[in-house]
């Protein structure tokens, strides 16, 4: 109960604690630290911009129609928990890397497990006009050994700027493969070139940049999933060097050490148009 | 785009940063002071409790059904900010009263216009069983003054619990009313005394309510929106005195001044149980 002794200040200061402490008293101590971080932060941000009650009520209707665009396979609270940088702030907590190791990158709404194994060499374009691009490389550990029958779980757009996911005219594995490192560490598969693509803009994240002036795209990349035994998994990405929307993210995905060079080829009978060559390097699992 | 330069709490301190200008460089300042103050309470939240990915999907999942609790009139996220005191807060903020004015209360998720109106010492029960009380009091001016023909929207509770526009077995306008004072700013009208109730469980709302070993019980209590021309419009609440959930309404409602005391009727011949006389003071507009 809060008394009327100080003001507006003083009531929402006495509110608080009794919040707290309505949420924070249990036995389990993590869930306490989690509930009271998370009250204290709610109600500054309320009192440091004297949040009003329409404002209040933009925010109860954006939420709510953020849950009901929740249908099927879409997640627009994911949506906005990326496009708000705070999926990316939970996955540099979560995957700190070594010195030396491969940085992480977010998951993202769009793998799918299940993807098809595909032979060293092989392609995973399934269907689709694009720049064919040959990808090698290789993956070790900090310490410089190759490591050998690692699992590396691969996504990405196709042309057309969606995922096989988002896109019942692709094939369903469309841009999606699984390949092993061979005993000197080695992968190789082929594709076509990434390209950048729009965030989806038709529900409340679209109108929150929109409102914003940000523009939704993201810059082209391609997703790696990578597991071996004993080592950490890593969960990260490829972007495109040079590509228009490197610094401005909708999502707030790239880190620097993860931009790669697509080298042009210059045999015009190639079939290809591009090589890229790239080193994943792992955490062991005891860095854990 | 972040770099890799100084660990995590590196990379999280310039993600913020980032993200801030994403969003709060736009040309209104308001926009950007508030997306300023979310987002970097947010990402304060998760940096400081360390928030794992488990526990940021356990949210977004949370966050999903509240949306998808939201059917009908049911409104779960405006349930969920006042059973975090947010709702509570908010109205603190925007509605400071005048030292001596009546303080206010939040108007809850069960009011709806178009009450019936009652003349001075009507009822507004309809339908149900219950002990009756007269309540009687005035309006005035915070220098005293009478005020004549200041509207009272008056709701609360049926004895089952529930307000009609949750139960359609109440009469439609059960326990609503809308009642003008009188020259001398007075005001009568009899109904049923109201009980404590619980807010609703099979959401959510409810289910974090029982984590935090907290009862969803709101203390007994009769709202009232007074609006009278030249005065700010008052939304608040009449707290029974004594009742259990006094000290622990699950939605942080009470305020000592809001407190009422029912005063018991002697006289066994009578068809009333109990009265209660009570005095609302109003702002002038102009202290808005």
């Amino acid at each position: 109960m809060t008394s009327h002794s100080s003001g507006t200040k003083g009531l929402n200061e006495e509110l608080v604690r009794e919040v707290v402490a309505a949420y924070a008293r249990t036995d389990d101590a993590r869930w306490n630290a989690i509930a009271e971080s998370l009250i204290r932060h709610l109600h500054a941000f309320a009192n440091e911009v004297q949040l009003t009650p329409s404002e209040w009520f933009a925010g109860i209707d954006f939420l709510t129609r953020t849950g009901k665009t929740c249908v099927g396979p879409r997640q627009e609270f994911i949506l906005l928990s990326d496009a708000l940088g705070l999926s990316s702030a939970v996955d540099n907590i979560h995957n700190a890397a070594s010195p030396g190791a491969t940085e992480s990158a977010v998951t993202g709404p769009f793998y799918a497990p299940g993807s098809p194994a595909i032979e060293h060499g092989g392609s995973i374009a399934l269907a689709g006009e694009g720049e064919r691009v040959l990808i090698t490389g290789s993956v070790r550990s900090v310490d410089g050994a190759p490591i050998a029958g690692a699992v590396l779980d691969i996504w990405h757009t196709a042309p057309n700027q969606l995922y096989a996911v988002q896109d019942s005219t692709q094939p369903e594995m469309n841009f999606r493969g699984r390949l092993r490192s061979r005993d000197d560490g080695a992968f190789a598969f082929t594709t076509l070139k990434p390209t950048f693509y729009p965030v989806p803009v038709d529900g409340p994240v679209g109108a929150l940049l929109t409102l914003a002036g940000r523009h939704p795209m993201r810059p082209a990349h391609i997703h790696f999933t990578i597991t071996a035994p004993g080592f950490r998994p890593l969960t990260t990405q490829m972007y495109t060097r040079g590509d228009p929307y490197i610094d401005s993210d909708a999502v707030f995905g790239v880190k620097p050490s993860l931009l790669v060079d697509y080298v042009p080829v210059s045999d015009a009978a190639s079939n290809l148009r591009w090589t890229l060559d790239h080193e994943f390097v792992l955490d062991r699992e005891d860095k854990a």
